[in-house]
């Protein structure tokens, strides 16, 4: 692994913009190496991308990943972090960091929380005990965590409440991000390399609200912002409609964010509309399962009907797992209950994800974008049909749906 | 990793003999790769060295691993591994294999087994079902596996029964190994590399049954043989005794293996009588359950007073783990239930055992090697006798003993 030691000031920029739609080649500049972009960072909730190893992650080419604010305050704690010299230094990563602010969290993942201006006081999922997360919470314990992009504490209103929830909620974000701005501004410099603070997006799916929102946190020119708000719920169409909107009211000059996105004919459909930057736990959790990622759809390899292939996952992966196991191996982990199976399985599915975006910059660079994105879109729209014709003749219950 | 297509017959070589004791550097020349003794071997039960890649492995430093017949035989099942190409390319392994016969695992994972002459009938631990293991089902199951050092089929007798139940045993291992070689002599050349069939030596800890045993197996001429029937709950001092005792029993000229065994500084003392090879999953076992070596005795590492302790495992391990990761990083792992908390431990417990089979067999390539073993003696078993008075300290029931 190489150890970058940058005192260059963080910064974005756009190297070229496709010819037939709004994707953009570009780069990010952070104390801990350079981003090319598009990039899909994997998540590392708690300290470790679940399964494998950093020089792993590192293989696969990722040179930024995330760490989740709630689940590292709660365990092991920001403090103990800052004390043991920041996450990067704690859990042995060279690359990038980005941590969120735990809104998403604290709403997701707690029923009983209770919102006021101030912030939000919610429980433990660990041990039900009872936490308080502001603005000015969020960003001390991201500061203490010490990554190099920072994202501001948000609300994220559910898929399916009313317009006027949704509304209070994206203005309180925006007055929430000016609270972070306060907090965060002395301390962008520590330790000789520069963090950033992103603000997020709300609005839901509604186009007035999108604007409403991008007005209000443009304003205070942040060098880069998230769209939040998305894919929780809402139908595929209005996910794209909102995306595409909302990527046109961000400034061309700063890295625009989708978070938790997605599957990969929603990161080539978001690229194509101007997106930068992507994170979600679907490569990460799915192996975890049993479930991995080809360029023709979703492959449950701890099937059955693996137990003696001798293929690889993907022939055209360029993975060291597909240089080396057959799917029927990879099976029988997963059936022997092996730790091994996770492990290969997240390591091709990151890879995987890697090769995603390495093929888009490099259809960037070429110039067009589109035939590039059109025939991703196919083949994995083609390979996820099939499968679910295979589901369906299958179960008498039928497909599960999306995920 | 390398390729190895030797097409070499088999052999063992005694380079030298220490000046002090009866300790040896030698080699093993399979078909898949030089193997330097003394050795020893990871094991890799069912398929996969639980929890690390087998690149790891090999970076470790070992370029043998042992798999467990009985576990293969269970789950995927033997003729499955043969259909699939056997072992080595089913796990995707470019080293050596060992596999047990699945002797020792059919006596000891079952408490309902019928032993008649013709073999044992025993339950699966998996799921119940009924099976019957003799010495031409596992010399059959070992084929289809196909390592290059295939063991006989065994019956080794718990310790503490009677005598005459030792000697029964061992005149069963005796004549089943006739039987094994039966089988076996037809099949050393398979795919262009040769495997070999080890012996196996019984007679508990009676001085007269090791002689008796001994002189029914080196009968046979077999390029190896193992001490079997140690390690199995007798006091360390009879251990000890036996071992000192077999190893002069067994030929000069063939490879000696004790099976099962064990820390540090039953592994130098064993060295020290003659041994070449050993295996154990005390390593890899430990590690699981967040216990780690060092050459001042196990660590604890899970332990909450290591969240913030900024050393490695072990100063002076040259281990990848050691070299990027903090015990308090580790401990953290295994304290949010997260893999990576296991693969770090067994990957650091599996180089820390290849790093001290280097030392011990550059201290027999300088000549002497009695002052080296006292040496790791010493310090582990002074780390040990600290460790186990710290619990002493802190648990009002005291040590719980050796594990």
């Amino acid at each position: 692994m190489i150890k970058h030691a940058l005192d260059t000031p963080f910064s974005f920029k756009v190297n070229s913009t496709a010819s037939d739609c709004a994707a953009r080649r570009g780069c990010l500049t952070t104390g801990h190496g350079i981003i090319e972009t598009p990039v899909f960072m994997p998540v590392g909730t708690v300290g470790t991308v679940k399964a494998v190893t950093f020089e792993s992650v590192w293989e696969t080419g990722a040179r930024i990943i995330l760490g989740n604010t709630y689940h590292l305050y709660l365990r092991p704690g920001h403090e103990l972090i800052q004390r043991m010299g920041g996450l990067h230094k704690f859990q042995g990563w060279d690359g990038a960091l980005l941590t969120d602010s735990a809104g998403f969290q604290v709403f997701s993942l707690n029923e009983l929380n209770k919102i006021t201006e101030d912030g939000v006081e919610f429980r433990s999922h660990l041990d039900g005990s009872k936490h308080f997360f502001s603005p000015e919470v969020s960003m001390a314990a991201q500061l203490n965590i010490g990554a190099d992009i920072i994202m501001a504490f948000d609300q994220c209103a559910a898929y399916g409440v009313g317009k006027q929830e949704v509304e209070a909620a994206l203005d309180r974000t925006s007055r929430w991000l000016v609270r972070c701005k306060d907090v965060f501004d002395g301390r962008i410099f520590l330790d000789g390399w520069q963090r950033v603070l992103f603000g997020i997006m709300q609005g839901g799916i509604y186009e007035d609200l999108r604007r409403r929102s991008a007005t209000q946190i443009v304003d205070l020119d942040l060098p880069g912002y998230a769209v939040g708000g998305l894919s929780v719920g809402e139908p595929i169409e209005a996910m794209r409609e909102i995306t595409e909107l909302a990527a046109g009211l961000l400034p061309r000059d700063k890295a625009r964010y989708l978070m938790g996105v997605g599957f990969p004919d929603d990161i080539v459909a978001s690229v194509e509309m101007g997106i930068d930057m992507f994170d979600c736990v679907l490569p990460t959790r799915m192996a975890r399962t049993g479930t991995v990622l080809t360029r023709d759809g979703r492959l449950v390899v701890k099937n059955q009907e693996n137990a003696e292939d001798h293929g690889p996952i993907d022939a055209e992966c360029g993975c060291p797992v597909c240089a080396r196991h057959s799917r029927g191996y990879i099976r029988h982990l997963f059936k022997a209950s092996e730790i091994l199976g996770p492990t290969l399985a997240t390591m091709h599915n990151l890879f995987f994800y890697q090769e995603l975006m390495a093929g888009i910059r490099g259809a960037l660079e070429a110039g067009g974008f589109k035939p590039f994105a059109r025939e991703v879109t196919r083949r994995w729209q083609e390979g996820e049909m099939a499968r679910l014709e295979r589901v369906d003749k299958r179960l008498p219950g039928g497909r599960k749906g999306r995920l």
